[in-house]
């Protein structure tokens, strides 16, 4: 079968001929419906280097955002897995055995760094192919919505979904305020989240205008960059600060406008994976207030993601490649070519 | 002044002229924009007996929901309270003193047995009449929303917010359901909180159709009365169960309806004040679902109530009676022929 | 090997020899350190009926609190578990893929009502045996505490954790009650439980003399039965009511004690798989008060069961029994002759 | 009668004569029976300056830890107030307004900025003087216990109570580590805290030997500083981190060590009003935990801590002051020579 692999650190990946996989004991083998593009996949091929930080040892096939049909059924697992039925995949992979992993939430193993891999398509041979093998227990069913639009929901879905859930109870109830910083794939994901789960007036800010607009049409009041921008969205606020801010750049001065707009018992969920810094100090933190990161989500979580999903409240915006456009879609990924998420369909329905 | 008086037990109310009050230290004359009539008031003076349960004794002038623009202020109250300002008033009274009424829950004050009175316009001088005094640390500002639609928020609006604030820890996340029975005043407001706050479906019930039009345009799905009906609710939430059910009613076959309808964890809040029972079971409650009751709120949920009406996310429905129309209010409200909720406006802005 | 298996419906069981078993995919092949007998087991072999409620059809081994060293390990198993090793077994055993099983919740299972089986020793071969084989992700690693004196704590711990812990919050801070109802195997580690985690007066009763000096001795303040029961409670509350109740037997009348004990906004929490029922009115439940059911416990609720019990902040009281007087302990256990829990063990470390 | 003024900035107080005041409306009068001498007013008599960040303008009386028998009220105080009778004092006075007050948060009112004082003894006369007046919503009955040794619980027990209640939810079940850096009044209330309300192992460190060897009798584990302190409070923990850490201290070194001590998902609260900074990374940060900062407390959690107190479960230390010793108090207090809290004792009972 063909599959996008990555081959050798820093190096563009190839789109290349390889074995169709069995299914081990626990494991399924889907036929892919969909496999998302992700700026973390650049990192994994572009940036980062063997031994360092994030590093994951070539070669192995990209696609950590997956979704498809069931082909195969290895041992073990479980009777509900239905063979032709569409599923979206949850992708973090951990020792199965720690208490984060038996309680389904897989990216905080406690064992992480003695594991081989770090998920489906990060470490080991993921969904940017015709077929893959997964964790039985990670299959989420998708019932009769569009498998192909659901494959980001796996990262760009989930990951806010954390983020914000975690959050929610300081966006309980009337008079609460939330600010999106960053309006690419997880930050438009995140303002339909938390448009649809909390009366939370929406405030979003992007240094591109038709994000903004975007991040408007799904229900957000925002705010452009540039000199003033904490005050502004204070002002929004009627002086209080934002409740909950999620930050899905994570550049010290995406932190910093987020930390500047913060109200009292505020949490700030630095949700990017970036190199950005901020400086706690008694005086200047309004009481009670916090900066934290999240990565990533559980199991369960991503169950009420596909919920959304089926429901109409999260709708991503995709572009389709087919498997001979692959590498194309990396291509305008690095480009910042892409609106939405580009998604890879090896496969029709 | 002229006032609504309740002067005797099982006795229709006065319309008669009385001393206009003075403020006591701690406590603001209001000159009275809207003052709700509600169908407690109608229990207070038509089913309550002298010593018996909920009788608060005559004669007093009615109305526990009122807004109102400061006249005067007494001595010790605090000077954000601005003379000429709009304010919604919170009506309950407590000790002032225990850890409830410290925490501004004054509904559940823990001398409430040993107290005069429970509230404004309950055992104590209310809102129908030109002016009324109130304790001055129990007003929140209106600002330029219009304070004669506000008036209902102080009970209509508080009782169910308190009783969804509290179980919104179940509504959390993608996937939930919420159920609301009976579709009144605090029902239809109910409805809409939901709604503004979180993500759920919304099942509404009652046994009037034009009830149903009207939650349904707010947001609702409904379902009829009569046989098969928690069947119903149930096949709405694919089998699972609401996670948290909203009795307005109150009476036994209510109440069964709803935890019928019960999913594991589920929350029943009993609101309306009714006669109606439920028999626990292990073997027949779902898993830690369970039945409670609420009554009224605090003031910091009044606060994000007006914070949810300046926001346009509650939008009370009211008929406007003078005071030359007040007793026709009552008798109205008697008869069952208020739609949304009658408010008396005593004076102009 | 031997193994007490249940054989026939309404039957007392058999110490009999039956084919040491092989784990399958994802499973584990335990030496048994420690197994222990439950009352739940007398209602399996004596009182369930084909069909009827609570029944798992024979013939198995009996079994459901575990503890042994991993002799043989299946395929798709952690490579956390180790070989020799000592574990304690967590026994529920759901569907492995619903979003309850996916946290680690297998008591909850959305499908349980189409599975097999309910546990290891519950419709599937349990550990009153020599080996036993158990779902690979079930096991929680003992260190170095005593194996045969964790057995009991699948169970007989993981009921009344799971139990509090829910209430926890119920219990936070200072000037806090708690009220434990049936002071056997699973009140008494619950009064340890609730001493070690809260700084909440324990309140304990029990009809037995000898129960409620063992309670004391764990730190409770002890009631008798009989006239004024809730009265005599309530007393040592200050008048207040407990915040949370623990009824461990669940009949009516322990139900209606508890019930008559609660304060505002107190949970009544039925452990004990009783027939008893209770009823419900807004008039007589405290405001925000409530009655729940919880059933046994999650895989990370028994991994902190596990580090209080390493800790020495559980101290399960056992009877230690060879295989040759397996049927002796469930004998004693219908007499009413065990004090705290017995234990089967059928190797030697 | 005589009190200890703060006369002038930068200036040691004087123990004058100034006049007996009178209950205003809503104000108690209070016969003083302990007022404690808190490392804070050192800062206002000798630290601040006029117009600089904590500023309080003199002269007023210091003393913002206060407890007394009430010996006259003024109009509109509760009738739950009795003559008489022993209280401990909520200092904290906030606008009585905002919704922050209206729920007894006082320290946290949203108008702060434009209020005359802060406090009981900060910016306006408090208990360092035969007598006192304060709000009469701000008393805690203390029923029978020692009004003396109670005074400082008004800050001393108060602030770190607060902190601690936040971060319970880290702290609930099995398992759980917390961490206490600075082991003066505060800190060692702190370790009271912790043990009377979790089952946390609870880890303290300080530079002092004494400090620790009573942190130990109030049931911590200690660990001194110098190099490695952080490496020794993680392998206390097993290598995980501690859940829920408290600095008292809130210099940059006691906030980097806690840092470094922090579990996933873990709580760093700065309540020692410091001069200290952190630095948070998306890299360095354990997932979801942060630091924070809480500022003294609740009128209802001051309900709570007292409820500790007259259960046993807090022991303040203190060393007694009469009138005429009260500036060697604040002498003492300045040499470090205070074990405890200095308690000036004004009457006798």
């Amino acid at each position: 079968m063909r599959a996008v692999v990555f081959e050798e650190f820093q190096t563009f990946p190839s789109l290349t001929e390889v074995e169709t996989p069995e299914p081990g004991p626990g494991e399924v083998l889907l036929r892919v419906a969909g496999a998302g593009a992700c700026h973390s996949d650049v990192s994994v091929y572009r940036v980062f280097e063997k031994g360092g930080p994030g590093a994951q040892n070539p070669p192995f096939t990209l696609g950590h955002e997956n979704s498809g049909w069931v082909e195969r059924v290895g041992t073990g697992v479980s009777e509900r897995i239905k063979v032709g039925a569409p599923y979206l995949v949850y992708g973090p992979i951990g020792c199965q055995h720690c208490r984060k992993c038996a309680s389904g939430l897989e990216t905080y193993c406690e064992n992480a760094a003695t594991l081989p891999y770090l998920a489906v398509g990060l470490g080991r041979d993921g969904g940017m192919a015709e077929y893959v093998t997964v964790p039985g227990h990670h299959l989420i069913p998708l019932g009769d919505a569009d498998p192909v639009a659901a494959a980001p929901l796996s990262d760009a879905g989930l990951t806010p979904y954390h983020a914000i859930k975690k959050a929610l109870p300081h966006l309980e109830g009337g008079g609460k305020y939330a600010l999106v910083i960053g309006l690419g794939g997880l930050g438009q994901i995140g303002v339909q989240i938390l448009k649809a789960l909390t009366g939370a007036t929406v405030i979003a800010t992007d240094l591109k205008d038709d994000a903004r607009d975007r991040a408007e049409a799904n229900g957000a009041v925002t705010v452009a960059g540039g000199e003033g921008q904490a005050e502004r969205i204070r002002e929004l606020t009627r002086g209080r600060g934002v409740d909950a801010a999620f930050d899905f750049v994570g550049a010290s001065p995406t932190i910093a406008t987020a930390a500047a707009s913060m109200a009292q018992g505020g949490r700030l969920s630095v949700v990017g994976i970036g190199t950005g810094t901020h400086e706690f100090s008694f005086f200047t933190n309004p009481y009670e207030s916090y900066v934290t990161n999240t990565y990533w989500g559980s199991v369960s979580d991503l169950w009420e993601v596909v919920d959304l999903y089926r429901a109409g409240q999260i709708r991503p915006e995709v572009e389709r490649y087919s498997m001979d456009e692959a590498l194309e879609a990396y291509r305008r990924l690095e480009a910042g070519e892409v609106t939405g998420r580009a998604v890879v369909v090896p496969n029709q329905s």
